[in-house]
């Protein structure tokens, strides 16, 4: 039984249990969430019994994703094992594999193996590579190559999987007739639109959807209903074509549940500030309270090289309100493939808006966390203040790097350090 | 006549009109919002007339503020002009110079000499350094001191000045009836405090606030009105202090205002997500529509080494909500003096929240921008997108360092971009 039919039944899956633990709350409240489909848990049932399952949705705390993988230009395994390190040691929830690159089953196989935390991918990109192995354009697929591909992911492990099932003939011909400054960003969703374009056939992964949940349900996997068609500049937000999409892949996630298997919903992409509650707003009520996987949103097209800081901005207020899950971008995005530096900048600026809107959901946890570090700040308590930062190692090397003559200050105020001088002062109140 | 005088007559100040071509819009605008007391324009009449004036406050672009200047375990006239250049070429609309070791007259100076934009300063620092020249304790000065240091500023040509004027006995038992977690935290309302705490006797610039206004007045200086008891932790946010504090600055605010000087308000501070509207809309209704400078506002305790992500995404929260002005926060914040690429990470950060939030406002030429940078980037065009990017070295820098084989695309996707496969197809509508 999947994760879905066991909650139906009113039973707490071990691995329900562990994330309850994990998260401080009742195991029922986890079932719930699952039966309901407001809560997933991402594992695949051939991954080991040690490897922790990670829950996304609410009242959890807000979820972090990043994304590795090669490229044709450039394509490691140890490189990307690195990156692996690198974005667990930066405190990622779950890696995205996404390579199209060099020996991309060997680069999956060995993330898997490696990997503590959960793994997804894009399974329509090794459906790419394999059609040119075979000396194949990929719009010369048959359709059951496509699950072939979804399949051979499964059988490795990968906890959650992209589909972009919701890219259908009737949403390009929205698509066309409005029109778009950026027309298609999404690659899986590039990918499939070819596909679609040269055969005129429908997008086999909705219209031969069950198979998926077929698939799903056979490793009980997580489908993560890809946006084809998310917005890729600020201009194309909020668009029909957008919302068509969202609203498609609604029923999708829809019929799902209803089969048992567990799904989340992934979002925008380029988004201006102040359209980004109604994003989520329309996420939680066009797929009935699916958990929303947001990759940004980047709040401005034009900052190439800070899109760690632009998506940062709308991961927060994403999560304020009431986003689950954010994909990290890193500084290189829309420049380069991500070097392990990138990722871990990209995983500390997604981790911080993730907790920024914890803090702002009210989640008793997170409050701890900053009260706790705020005493250790008022009690000019080094030692404290590095071991509760986000990221103990950089918050140590920058003091460190300018040591002021008073060891219980820092070189930004010296003598005329406030806490310092209130410390002989005032005036607590607070328990 | 002061900009205020010039404006309730009717009159468009030759300033004013150089605002409104820079802002593109009618001169009007601007005369009306300088005498309605929602726009200031930042210029010492000192100042020599070739230096541009900067307008804060709606409708005009968000300005951002660089903090500069030495403290007594780091001193450098030297350091301090490098910060100001790397500041300005950044893109700051105002530096505010807040040295308080070394020979902080002679840096001030030299900034103010070397400076094309607005300058700020902080005179009770001043007044605490004078102190000890004098070999006394800042407590030991005299209430016209603390106006001497003020004078000696605003002679040297300081464009807007803070003075935490809305600090007062009242307030400290406010704040001592109901505790906090970190007391206080900015530094010139520790300095007034422990002057109020070791006297007994009421704050100066509150007592003689009409001195002020005289030296204000007398330069058409910009009144920055402090806040002393802003929230240095998330649990002190929006506590009745600092909103107590927030009232008598808009009390004061009206007072300059009739008098023909110009005031904006400061604000916050650490501030959760949730609670920063509020924040804005308290200070617009408390102070009458007075433009709000904020500091960050920072949206977690627990990221030092990561403060200018925290203070990007408030800043541009507080921008959305109607701040008129961000005061930038730097990695180094909370941890050591910021160093020159601190200068430029922290300009940088706060002019992406700045621009989120023109976005968000509708601004047309921040929306213009980031049209103008995806039609580069849809067109393959690498030049034309670095040139546009808000940090074009940057920018280059990171592509460069990581050139793919097919010079249109980037070594993320490589031959899978999805950019480049939409060139042969689709679908533009869009004007």
């Amino acid at each position: 039984m999947t994760q879905i039919e066991l909650a139906r039944k009113g039973k707490v899956s071990p691995e329900a249990k562990r994330v309850a633990l994990k998260e401080g709350c009742d195991p029922d409240v986890v079932r719930a969430g699952i039966a309901q489909g407001t809560i997933v848990l991402t594992k695949n049932s051939r991954r080991p019994k040690e490897i922790e399952p990670v829950a996304i949705g609410a009242p959890f705390r807000i979820k972090v994703n990043a994304n590795i993988g090669s490229s044709g230009d450039r394509a490691s395994i140890k490189e990307e094992l690195e990156k692996l390190k690198t974005a667990e040691e930066a405190g990622a929830d779950t890696v995205m594999d996404l390579s199209t690159g060099g020996n991309a089953d060997a680069i999956r196989r060995a993330i898997i193996k490696s990997s503590s935390i959960p793994v997804g991918t894009v399974p329509v990109y090794q459906a790419a590579l394999d059609s040119r192995g075979k000396g194949k354009s990929l719009v010369e697929l048959s359709p059951s190559e496509f699950f072939k591909a979804v399949e051979k992911h499964l059988k490795d492990g990968v906890d959650f999987i992209t589909v972009h099932c919701g890219l259908t003939q009737a949403g390009l011909e929205r698509l066309r007739k409005q029109g778009r400054e950026m027309d298609i960003v999404s690659r899986g969703g590039t990918l499939i639109m070819e596909w679609m374009d040269y055969t005129g056939k429908e997008n086999p992964y909705y219209e031969r959807f069950d198979d998926l949940l077929g698939l799903a349900k056979k490793y009980d996997a997580v489908l993560s209903l890809g946006d084809g068609l998310r917005p890729g500049a600020l201009a194309d937000a909020s668009d029909r074509a957008q919302i068509h999409e969202l609203i498609v892949l609604g029923e999708l996630a829809q019929r799902a549940r209803e089969e048992g298997v567990q799904t989340m919903i992934e979002g925008p992409g380029h988004v201006p500030l102040d359209q980004i509650s109604a994003n989520v707003l329309m996420e939680k009520k066009l797929c009935k309270g699916a958990p929303f996987y947001v990759l940004g949103p980047l709040v401005t097209d034009v900052a190439p090289g800070y899109d760690h800081i632009t998506s940062a901005i709308g991961g927060a207020l994403a999560g304020m309100a009431g986003a689950d899950f954010l994909c990290y971008v890193t500084p290189s995005e829309h420049l380069r493939l991500p070097t392990i530096e990138d990722v871990r900048e990209g995983v500390m600026a997604s981790r911080i808006a993730a907790h920024a809107a914890d803090i702002a959901r009210g989640n008793p946890r997170a409050w701890e966390w900053d009260v706790k570090l705020s005493r250790a700040r008022r009690s000019l308590d080094w030692e404290g203040q590095y071991s509760l930062a986000i990221d103990p190692k950089k918050a140590r090397k920058l003091r460190e790097g300018s040591l002021p003559r008073d060891k219980d200050v820092c070189t930004m105020c010296g003598e005329f350090c406030a806490i310092k001088k209130q410390q002989k002062r005032i005036m607590r109140a607070l328990p």
